[in-house]
């Protein structure tokens, strides 16, 4: 595929490195388990030092056990004639994942409900799982499937589920603080383009972004199988999650689609005020609902994160969702720049938004007497000025700069700058305790080396 | 009056079996204390074991009084021909409810200021009260009233006032927690067939239906005169009153305007979201205000019960309100059997709307493991088991089924069936205290027999 | 200028009389300081019984200090040829207030920094000021800045600054209750007939008719400079502030433009409610800002207190606005009645909004036995009745008769009106403590004369 043929107006390099990262995970066979997900990670490796880690099968993960590994060599449908009419080596969504290791032959009759087709899109081929219950089956297109002739066919399925671990990779990039920032996307979907290489990609990248400059808060990336992935690493931390002060799931961010953030439980968590603002006009915010991604698990009752989902196009939402035409066309270098652009503003709003003190809160103080005001009244206050006083009027430790945007109508990074011209005069502050970040005491600050 | 003749399209048999007990109710001449409140009581008798209660005139009831009793014989006004031109006989509303005795001769003039008309429906006769005030009248129709020829007129009003008592009737059909449910409407309307043969009728029914049943909750239904047999009631009742988890009170449910409820004093009570719930896109919700029937007395500011009111058309909202207009031709048996069955439908959710405890709250339980779940991933799940994830997910024992519906959009009882399924699999609890419904301790359960 | 030849249809005399003291306002050279401020506050003792404060220069006041006190002789530049070509006598805009004394003699290209105009309006004179860094200048209309030769011109500022003090002004009106209602209108500015000789002049009458008849709340009157003058009031009264209850500041209440009402910090403080109510349909209301007058700093957050803003156009919001078209002609005698009855509205409502406790809470009380109600029941009850019900359906001692009105959709009047018809037949009583009017205990509550 000609990359650079089907990058649309508007993606630059950065665009063409996203899009080429996602083309390079894309021929992997992923499943839950298994070799997929490891050559996965060691890809992503190359430009993040990601933590793997295994957890043997059997391992117990609250109501679920870690299963058998998963892996396969090969699996095909072969006529009368040889011809492997169902071709795991043409397409790895023909085999249904973990299907168990079969040698047979069948009538076409006998093996009619082993084969999953979709009859509305003849062309493509659908992508089904067995995690849980052990089976077999293969996945092709309605049009070959209409073309086999009755008769008997060899079943071959070369797989092996055997005792083994899941895999998961995780990335920790110490801030000044330990309260903790926690990006999250599944590894565990095998040729579907912008489910989930699209994520891995912009996950990937923002890693690296992040690990560019000290941050105040600690960021970590998990990259692990949807749901057991999810569940293991929460059961794997549970001690440690008091200290997520945001969670975003990141997935579906190649395609065409608009932005659409979905909720926390909590729908009013500070990580759902800053990417509804982060995406006004520019994006859709729904609701939080219990079906989705591992938003599925952070968001459980148990947990309750304040966890929220960036995608373009949700789960289910376009028709090629799940199908063999989720490939390297459906996603585009400007989709995947724009999902990438959008997730280092809401970095920047995250890192920013602060609750502060008035430290002269009876009165406003002289403004002019420190260089912050124009000497000369009697017209009005400039952008820079007026957001001074609105930091100012509002810092009683209760309202965030998110806050005082909402309120004023003014540009949170006006705000931002506002704050810092105060702060640096020694009329602001930014407490320590609950209502803003907690800093990290007496331990080791320096951010891991990217 | 041939009833089937009059029968909308869409009345069936119970629609026309209620439509003919108002029937039977209309012709009694009922007030506020009296032989017609017994008499009406009688007939209710004969469908739901009512226990009714004698109070005596003169008992204080908070800042009022029970009155004497009124019963009346005859009343006419006679012309100088002896023809009786305003007849107690021919319609009881032609006599000012509580009317005392009179034996007398008046010119017109002197009589003028005692026959009350409406000009404006100059074919209706309106329905005049005096409980407290000793006084007399008579109520015509106005062309009636401008056929009088000067002259003299016998005033006949035989009727009673003397020290009795003030009856109501009451039901109690024993759930299996001591929590209840209160179903009050008015017996004190002469023939006005909306206002309230159409409520009597009704809440009879209802009664029936619900002692059908084991019920979580107890119901209690009161069929009390309005204001004083009300407040005569909460006087009696106050120590119970904390155990009144919804009230409702039914009136004017037969004629064809569309279903109307008014919301309790509180405004969000549980049973104004229920009711709302029920009537959403089929009927209209007011807000509170202090006019209308019991409810006056059940919001007021020292009880301030979680009562609301379901009516069609309101107090004062139609033309025949509190005329001989409101007769047997203004209710319908499709209207009728719609508000019972909206009634039940109230009921139903009254019963189910629980809030439970997901026993297995970190992350999602294995719905598949259970049979609770298609085995084969990659597909949308089936409305069920979409429930189910919005039941566990939200189950922490703050938000009831209706709220779950409510942020899920899903049916009520679509969520209360998934609720069921992940109860059986014990998955799902439904704890006691005050957040549920609190249980019966060492009380007979039993219900009362229907 | 004939004042009745721009006296609007509508106008009468009270109008017509705030006019004329505006009018006899308007030529005063006021500023933060000085004798301009005293002169004015001379007027206003004519009318009301102000108490005179002078604070001396120096006296800090929070994060300021009390500056220098200015006073202006004389200021002018005169050409070549001894020509006034800018000249304080013409018009006292002319100088920048706060102007240092100056003699000097500087050409046109010196001169011009110092030369401050409009070039969107050449007509017109900017108001400019440089109250605390030492400066001096002029300002002047652009027709006349385009006319200047080149050539040397002599300054002369024949002012003065020096240790003096801050003055201002202050009227207290005891009511039966210490809890107070504030109203501030600034006193600083020169020749700027909106800006604020209509306030003052609308203050003035407001004290005048206040002071007319006994007031359940304490009323406080500050005639003081913006900025320095209420952070000075307040640095003198932090230990009375808890017991503001409603502060309203008043300015720009001439011109032609409809009245907007300026929230609270707080948004939600009673005085908010009250205003917005007051203005329903006939004005604006919008929501709070850290700029504008002295709202910023009663509102900072070290004092939070209830005070909003009532003016007609907002600073900045006309195109006169600091400039020497903000004269006599801009403000009408029909504007200036029409704010002035609006306050004595709002003073009305502040009077009447108690939170009630009904005394018969437990159902109705007999209203009819009291002859507070129709003794013929059946038709429908008055407003005055209807009035009753709902003051004492919701008066359990958390709402105020504007709450009431707000939910009812009654007239705040009809409402006040039933519960004096209830406190009289002693159904409802107004408890002392914090969610009503802490009243007066041994304390004289004479009002001071006017």
């Amino acid at each position: 595929m000609d990359v650079k043929a089907s990058s649309p107006a508007g993606a630059t390099s950065a665009g063409l490195s996203l899009y080429e990262f996602a083309a390079r995970l894309y021929p992997i066979c992923r499943s839950i388990t298994g070799a997929g997900v490891r050559e996965t990670l060691t890809l992503i490796r190359t430009r993040v030092p990601l933590v793997v880690h295994e957890v043997p099968s059997g391992t117990r993960v609250f109501d679920w056990e870690i299963p058998p590994e998963w892996n396969v060599e090969d699996a095909a449908v072969i006529d009368a004639d040889g011809r492997r009419v169902v071709d795991f080596q043409a397409h790895n969504l023909h085999l249904v994942s973990y299907s168990e290791p079969v040698q047979t032959s069948l009538s076409l009759e006998e093996l009619s409900a082993r084969l999953h087709v979709l009859p509305e899109q003849p062309e493509w081929i659908p992508y089904r799982t067995s995690y849980y219950r052990r089976s077999w089956g293969f996945c092709m297109r309605a049009r070959d499937r209409a073309a086999l002739r009755a008769g008997r066919y060899r079943i071959e399925v070369n797989s092996s589920l055997a005792p083994g671990s899941l895999t998961y990779g995780e990335l920790l990039i110490a801030g000044r603080t330990r309260e903790e920032v926690l990006f999250f996307t599944h590894v565990c979907h095998p040729s579907l383009a912008n489910d989930n290489t699209s994520g891995m990609a912009v996950t990937t990248a923002l890693a690296e972004w992040i690990a560019r400059e000290p941050r105040l808060f600690t960021y970590r990336f998990v990259f692990a199988p949807g749901t057991i992935g999810s569940l293991t690493w929460l059961k794997r931390n549970e001690s440690r999650l008091p200290r997520v002060r945001h969670a975003l799931v990141l997935a579906l961010l190649g395609d065409p689609g608009a932005l659409t953030y979905k909720r926390s439980r909590r729908e009013t968590s500070e990580i759902d005020e800053i990417v509804a603002y982060v995406l006004a006009g520019d994006g859709a915010v729904i609701p939080f609902s219990p079906y989705g991604y591992d938003e599925r698990q952070l968001c459980s009752p148990g947990f309750d994160l304040p966890a929220g989902r960036l995608t373009r196009s949700v789960n289910g939402g376009y028709p090629q969702y799940h199908t063999s035409a989720d490939d390297l066309s459906l996603i585009t270098p400007a989709a995947l720049q724009g999902s990438f652009e959008t997730c280092q503003r809401i970095v920047d709003v995250i890192e920013s938004n602060r609750r502060y003190v008035n430290l002269k809160p009876k009165g406003e103080p002289r403004l002019g007497a420190r260089g912050l005001y124009g000497a000369l009244g009697g017209s009005e206050p400039a952008a820079h000025q007026y957001a001074m006083l609105w930091v100012l009027n509002q810092s009683d430790g209760t309202r965030s700069l998110l806050d005082i945007a909402q309120r004023s109508g003014l540009p949170f990074a006006t705000l931002r700058d506002a704050a810092r011209s105060l702060e640096s005069a020694r009329l602001l502050a930014c407490p320590r305790g609950k209502s803003s970040v907690r800093a990290v005491a007496g331990r080791n600050t320096r951010r891991s080396k990217p």
